[in-house]
């Protein structure tokens, strides 16, 4: 192994104040980006790590569990938590959080600082640019240094890790065959684009519960939005995209809407161009969140049992911890969370 | 200073075992209260510190941030996290979140793990069993220690440290008035016991407006809720306990709720009794959050700006970090974010 190297002989090397190598390694907006790519090469090259006192730890059991989400106003997200917290306190463990903000860069420095002697292994769900960048080193170098990780929800399946999944495929599908079987025929769904994926799955699962029931597949009827645009602070944008599906397509008589937010939208916009809901439109949604119970129509939903993802990851993360490995080669498992379909007004 | 003790050593003077000893200091369910009472109390003589390697880190900085924060599933609080990451992203300071869940000992806990190394500073909002115990060592403790601490929302006078407040009584009193000016005559209050603090302010924001206009106090038409209980699980408890308030005084014409849920409920109370809104009852709740916006009809309510409020912590903290005081005297801030009224179709 190579011999570690300060921040201060980086900086000697480099003739840059110590402190331009620390905000260079943590890419801040103050430096430029040829200093931080000089700066940042020359760290990879010696294989500089954050802090080296910190490292002296990593052995110790520090009994917290460390969770990196995408994203904090979230309802799924804070309800996976909750199911951590609930398991982990029972057995005797500590959560910290780190948010990545959707960002690869601050889901590599958090892992990074977590990973430094403050956790014991790690429960996650990828952040929406990681999974289109498809850079996955840092999970790997983790567990590599004998971290372990757990992921859920959004997942991958080159990534060798213990998984909890929900059948997002089946979700969809079963909320699609309950439209069929409420009579709808002319099903719009309202998605996101391919990359993220779970937005993927429930897409196939909707289009495998028309094929079965003999339906055409038409693409006009399926609206692919781009979720990077936060849809929450830009409501107006999602609503216009989705009166534009409902003029181009009136015969609409049902909605499969992969999020609250799309189904609620969904539901506004229908009942703004004189349709009713459920006798004209019936509309399913899928996680269910603060917002669905709460509405006006109440939203049928799939619920994904959040909670109950929080507490799986937590119980399999705590087990590997507990459990000394014999094994040459490691295994490890994925549990798939059913959902269920909560019927409420929003539907017939 | 005392010479620092291991949980080894515990374990010996002790006899029992080392698992035993950490347990017990984790307040673990696993353990006897009597073996715990004798770890705990045996420990704070020695002043035993949970990490002597991590504490040689106390004098690093980490450049990271930690929030500590009663409850995840919370919009308000999600919000005021997303505020704090935008500057400390913008300063080049990194978040770590803890959550007491409204627990003092988990607050305690949460509060020894990060200041061992992994954080500069604390920006964090009170447990209510923290409040109700009145308990405020941990805090003094971490900030004799050298480490500022930022509060926000639910802060305590007695302690000296910089603060963000939203101006409850101020918004309370603006809403009420709003209803009075609305030609409202009966106007119910919605609360919470008053051991939360800004349910406090808020009740006397609502007695204020009404005692300047020359209205009667009537005791009937409070409401006080122990929201110790979570009416977002026991929602048909919180309508039974509106109910009641409706059926008690059924010339109410106006409600002020101190926070979304409340509101909400109320809304939903006074239809089932064939109340219209807001032509029979008017009714504005406080708290901005994702529910008032999506509910129908949509709630007017007093916005506490949350993410202004953790922008506002994280630049307190950061100056702080960043300023050598030269002072004898530390000084301290308290920043108070003034509301706003959002009026929606809740009310006339």
């Amino acid at each position: 192994m190579k011999r570690k190297i300060t921040l201060k002989q980086i900086a000697r090397e480099l003739d840059v104040s110590i402190s331009t190598v620390s905000k260079a390694l943590r890419n801040s907006p103050e430096i430029s980006e040829d200093t931080k790519q000089k700066v940042q090469a020359f760290a990879k090259l010696y294989n500089y790590k954050p802090n080296n006192i910190a490292l002296s730890l990593k052995n110790r059991k520090t009994n917290t569990i460390g969770i990196i989400i995408p994203e904090i106003v979230h309802h799924f997200f804070s309800k996976v938590i909750r199911g951590v917290e609930l398991v982990a306190n029972k057995r005797g463990y500590n959560v910290i959080v780190g948010l990545s903000n959707e960002s690869f860069s601050k889901e590599v420095i958090n892992m990074e600082m977590l990973a430094n002697g403050s956790i014991d292994g790690f429960i996650l769900s990828i952040s929406k640019e990681t999974l289109q960048l498809q850079d996955y080193h840092h999970f790997n170098e983790t567990m590599d240094q004998g971290m372990p990780v757990v992921m859920f929800d959004r997942v991958v399946s080159d990534i060798k890790c213990d998984k909890v999944i929900v059948n997002d495929f089946g979700g969809a599908k079963r909320a699609v065959e309950k439209l069929i079987s409420n009579n709808c025929k002319q099903i719009a769904l309202i998605t996101t684009k391919d990359y993220v994926s779970v937005g993927k799955l429930r897409t196939q699962g909707y289009m495998e519960a028309l094929k079965e029931s003999g339906f055409e597949l038409k693409s006009s009827l399926i609206l692919k939005l781009d979720d990077r645009l936060d849809y929450e602070v830009h409501l107006e944008a999602l609503e216009k995209e989705i009166e534009q599906l409902f003029k181009s397509n009136t015969a609409i008589d049902g909605v499969f809407a992969v999020n609250e937010l799309y189904a609620l939208s969904a539901m506004k916009v229908a009942r703004k161009l004189g349709l009713e809901i459920p006798r004209d439109v019936q509309v399913i949604g899928f996680t269910d969140g603060v917002l669905s119970k709460h509405s006006t129509p109440s939203l049928s939903t799939v619920s994904q049992h959040a909670q109950i993802m929080g507490e799986r990851a937590a119980d399999l993360l705590i087990n590997k911890l507990e459990t000394v490995s014999t094994e040459a080669e490691e295994e490890y498992q994925t549990i798939v969370i059913e959902t269920d379909l909560i019927e409420r007004e929003s539907t017939k």
